[in-house]
């Protein structure tokens, strides 16, 4: 199948709540839903963006050709630098098209509550 | 009326939460919306995937000429291939113009919660 | 303010809950919310489709100038003409520009959920 | 990075629950997330449309260059003229293109629910 969607997204919500209820599957977390329909594969950069200092990153994914990677925003870091409990915002840039789709499940308080839209599509 | 929409969508988030709470009525799902407002059946082929293996499908939908199928993922395929408890992602393309929307209902903590999004129209 | 937005928009999903958990301010319910900028009035047609029979309406709404209307789904035809329980869609047509998004409550089981998003713009 | 994204942008559904359960973090609310990915400050003016009197507003918030704003529509006007417990509808113009996403958090009853879409782009 052809490479469907475009290069650049925006999230301008981010935010991983700071606690959770329930067992382990039901952390509360937040994802970037990556989408490569295409026969090559995509190398995305992704940015985050702060109220009160310098963006951060790039951070690097790779979506295999004719794949898709949910990407947990808390585990794009190994060192830990994605801030859980605050604010942020998110850019992705790829080198071939894809389409990113943004959710989080929250979980603070007893039974979970979900959000999602497809992000905004720059070019 | 006129066929409204587009022919190719995408809906990068894709996960059949494995379990659920309450009645049969409030079992978990996700459901593809698709709406054909026009005077001709459309023909959909929904192809499916995967973070780890080739894509699946497609599976066929029609939506008949001045009608909305609500279809559910877990009943797009008789011999049960869409997988639950795991992340896919999905690409509709129709013969004619159509209008897709996403909805999850997720009731694995008591109490459901909800997402839904318009999605992404390629062309 | 000039008028924002587009002429014609669709919501494939649709869904009123046939249940309610809570005070009558959380009945399961499913809203329009149309916005009209400008400074004409906004005479809009809401035609509903269905998965098993003609579409019907159109019912109509205006939207002032320079306001906005929330329009619930169910209190859209007087004679209770809009399903509760089963699938639908709608599709809105404005004689100027308008914003539409798509909101729904479901408070079937104890504690509400909540899904929106801005709507299909066709042109 | 180059300002991504457009400079006049709306939210027709806006509602901020009157009530809320648990602590003061899961407060309900309803967020305009802005994201400033460029080099110059950006100067943004929200509008609110309501259903019965004419739009109050401009209020205005500033989203310095590279960073992101998650604005509180409860704390956007000092004066407290923002409703809460009924409808409005808001418009952001933008000296530069940014981007907006729209999320509110009800916990009116126990168990907070989540809603959140980017918001319509108009040019």
């Amino acid at each position: 199948m052809e490479h469907i969607g475009q290069r650049v997204w925006a999230i301008p919500e981010g935010y991983i709540p700071g606690a959770s209820t329930g067992p382990e599957s039901m952390a509360s977390h937040e994802t970037a839903c990556l989408l490569n329909t295409g026969d090559q594969d995509a190398h995305v950069e992704i940015t985050l963006f702060f109220p009160d200092r310098e963006p951060a990153g790039p951070h690097r994914v790779t979506v295999p050709a004719r794949r898709t990677v949910h990407q947990r925003f808390d585990e794009l870091d190994p060192q830990g630098s994605v801030p859980v409990g605050s604010d942020y915002a998110s850019v992705l840039v790829s080198d071939v098209p894809i389409v990113v789709q943004h959710t989080r499940l929250d979980s603070r308080q007893p039974a979970n509550a979900l959000l999602s839209t497809v992000a905004y599509a720059a070019r």
